[in-house]
């Protein structure tokens, strides 16, 4: 049985479509079918290093999400590091999976190690992945926080020194933190994992495949054993003759 | 000097406006202008039970703020319990106020008794809002989430029982879960706290008023110490020029 | 590719076997070949109900695994919900997936809802079972504990009863601790979770299916992504030559 | 309508009284009369480093207290970081405001930014300090405490060198701790907060002025809305006739 | 070598302290010599049911403790349950040992169990008790806490009724909150744990036994391995020469 | 009455009896009569550094205790800082005091101070640490964790390097975590706690003293008190008949 999970990269811009193809057919399992999206209607943010960007573009996001149930997707991936309105996908699709980088990496990364560091851009994320650290549950799992003084847009620069960078970071988690896996904490943060993890020794986490992958888990879930997101009261959906009322999604 | 605030009410229905004027304007300061607006210049979500209804009103609640920034509102408050947005909000104003009810409402609570108690709608609302206890520090101050089994609208169709409805509630809250104080977890629950406080004998926090008082205390730091939101690192300010070419707010 | 998954009942009885080789070949994926094995060379525990009952199989436990990695399986499933000897399986492999029930019912769980309730067999078992809660982070997500006042091999004795008092438990659950999935804390309450999330409608988790669901994706992350147990820290392998000396596994 | 509000400075030297006086009143609301008193009437503590010494001088704010009830006043401010006798202060007033340095700068500084440091005098203080962020629940948003070497005769002497000193401090605990608002933890490091949120660009909360300003908010919520510290349990105040047969207060 | 052990009741009547006396001498090791005080030079508190009481007597409770000391005495309990001033004491002393009820019986307590509840008074103690459950870091170890709705003086008013009362409680803690151990949260309900753990089966802790067995354990370990108080960081004791200009103790 | 108390070095190797036995004598009570055991019928683990070690070691650990109960002892010592079955351990005695070294040392360790930092052989070893840390409720007491970069076998071999080492961590300890007790996290870092703690001016925790002292103390609130382990619940023993049916101890 054929998965269909779409990525939504949920920024103006195509630039890095075509790297998350490529990176997700690369891990994919046979049976999945990959779609990768984002936003090109018009101009609007092409990052969300800041919770208003964020804000901006969840409406389209959930547009996106409606969308790609009815299109018969199973999955849908929300591309970015903040978990953006995971929530509210969960509450307005009817059985489609939802998954999110930072749940995904942080569930994968506490089932193979003790803990895990994320290595950020910069220090202005910490805040909000802090929160969401704490709203799964994994505040005892941290070791800690590394930003690397980069913007979403500087990682894929100049690749080598970026990943030198991550490299540098690492390890003083490893050696100063006691971390024992490290988590890229922006999906743009691709291209890195493989190396790093054969450098380091200890797993790496992308940002992007962690919720790919989990999707994949998801899906079988549901399928299998009717396992999938509780939808009768924090993912419950509204109501569908109010969500026309109210001229929705 | 005189403190303008604005309460908005992100729902697209003006039906409580002049209950949030009259009871603002019951309780403020000399000094402070009152000011509440809702969303009607189209159909949307008349409540936010659901977190896709905050999503959908977030970009409207953003303009809004940056509006009464503009205007020279000295505050802005997110007039629903689940705070939608407040780091967005705190993001994007240079310089002004921005509360939200649970979170001023949880300070209040704790500066006055022990712990505290919320009395929401229905069941559904309390995961989300037990994710903001914890990321504002409270957990271990929450005696209790309460539900009534009433949705937003509910509360005000017929208030005596409502009122009475609250009370049970409330009293269950002191009596088992050994709450001493009150919170009312829907900004709607408006026009009971002052009767049921007489009656209970402890705090009952109303969720709008809270951050409404708050609002006011904050301008006053702000003004007399130059206390005010942080903007270098979590509320940080995305660039003026990204904003314009992003074309946003 | 095959994924090639065994699970240890740890126990000296085949009793369930037949029973365990029929739900994993029901729910697996297609490439996965099940095998299962209980301990039946002399007499010992025909149930862990008690930690030094644990504490006599693990050795046996630990060979078993260590043979199941030369004869080339892919994972190990410990099918106790006390996670016996989790660290110790993961130390003794050099590269094979261990996957344990509470592990990973309760990731799988908090990533389907807002929560869980664990419904177990006798109350001894409970503060053993709030070790792991805690150990794995997930104390937050924990809504209660339900004992039903049965030991492991009551369970299957008369299976519609069992069904109906871990109904009325979980309900319960669902009612008053504001639980929004149910964990099945013992992989001998199997047979019943189908049922039960039809009737209660939200996810109920299986305790052996869990880690064998678990155990798949696992395999397929070490596969695809070679993202597997970190051995340099916390899993770290005894040396070859000191593991001889002692004359172990 | 007036507001009365006595700082007392719970120390057996009148020697920053008229520092107190001055910093008040710079920032006080219009309707706000300031008092500052301190204990003079015998020799006895003049600093209140040790938890002894506040022990010894408890009775006395407790006199000082109840006193300023009887005598008008609207709120009583202990003037200690230590919050000495928070709870007995609040159960002996039948309805008078009692803030305190260390709850007040933690509430404010956790709805100004998302954590904070605070810059101590000497170790010693950290311990019996530390147990206060946990007990008003604030130990996830403690970044860091940072002492300086000095005793709180200390921080006056020079005040040049002691603002160095905090600006090191306070530097450090932003670049390295990640904090975003910094607390002065003793009421004698007055005088330095202005120039150094100037210069550092975060909020600097000064310990009298927080206790200050949020006995002013406090007021106004008993004026306006009736919020008072709940006098029903943790708060309850002894018998009348109890306390006058034991001769107290 | 003697062990001499003050139990000091600081309340201003000595009807218990032969109670005190027989209980201390009944459980006491041979080398112990019990020395029983409470306040009699005045009137004032009989009791400490209010913070405000034991800010009272506790400049009285030092002195006794430092008088102690200089008498050559070995340990001094503080015989209360809400260990007033317990690091006061601490500071005040060279060498002596210091214990308190609340802390020794939440150690003993969780050595010998997995959790514990607490029977209390009044629900007017919870909130202090709370407190300082947090402080020794047993949160997480906390069944409940049971109140008897009975005041100090009422527990040995009629003691077949208030050890029938303590049945009831302690025996609701075990089935619905699953204690498995029962703390007596005040001193003064003395006389009933042994009976009371012969029929409920589990250990009840005493109030007064607790922190003196604790001292005679304290004493050996300071007499053998000069294992005691640290007095360097949070007990440091104050400068002599200060004590004595400030004319304390 | 006499005390007879086991100290069981789980591994194969006499290698430290002796100096067990002389440690244990030297700060012995009158009345305490000690055994030091080790496993040499065949060989074995003779260090516990890793999990899978313990595992092995574990059967003959629970022979041993339950044959030390037969023998008469009143209290047996699990010689190993990872506490290794404390609750399989608990279970199968019907009386006898059963004491580890890293919960009594905690214990000890906050009753002494405000925290502690633990200083362990190799970073191996602190997850498993960790776990313990966090199940005895002390997470919040950790100052930090210091490894030295020894194994098990190092220690005794240069002592005054040794000693040496742990100055140097416990110094940091001190200075930079703000620790202000330090607990030996090995029971084969005996020999250093004296002179260590006189150099630092803070207590130092011995890792085998500090279950021996508190088996004494264990066993004299057993024998006046009948305080003891709870059989009820966590630490209820298996029946006698099944256990016979099992073959097992």
């Amino acid at each position: 049985m054929n998965k269909k999970i779409m990525l939504i990269n949920p920024i103006h811009t195509s630039e890095y479509d075509k790297d998350f193809i490529y990176q997700l057919n690369k891990y994919k399992n046979n049976e999945t079918k990959v779609k990768v999206v984002s936003f090109q209607d018009n101009v609007g943010p092409t990052h969300l290093e800041y919770n208003c960007y964020e804000s901006v573009v969840i409406p389209k996001l959930l547009k996106t999400v409606k969308k790609a149930e009815e299109d018969g997707y199973d999955a849908a991936i929300i591309g970015c590091f903040y978990d953006p309105a995971l929530r509210a996908c969960r509450e307005i699709v009817e059985n489609m999976v939802i998954t999110a980088p930072a749940e995904s990496a942080m569930h994968i990364a506490t089932t193979l190690g003790d803990n895990f560091s994320i290595i950020v851009g910069r220090r202005k994320w910490i805040p909000e992945m802090s929160d969401n650290v704490l709203k799964y549950g994994f505040d005892k799992k941290l070791a800690s926080f590394k930003p690397l003084g980069l913007g979403v847009h500087d990682f894929q620069t100049n690749p080598e020194v970026t990943k030198q960078k991550i490299r540098e970071a690492a390890t003083e988690a490893i050696e100063k933190d006691l971390a024992d896996s490290i988590i890229l904490g922006c999906t743009v943060e691709f291209g890195f994992f493989a190396d790093l993890q054969a450098d380091l020794g200890i797993p790496v986490i992308d940002a992007s495949l962690a919720p790919f992958k989990y999707a994949e888990f998801l899906i079988d879930l549901k399928n299998k054993l009717n396992w999938s997101h509780c939808k009768k009261i924090g993912y419950e959906s509204p109501p569908i003759q109010e969500v026309s009322e109210f001229n929705l999604f």
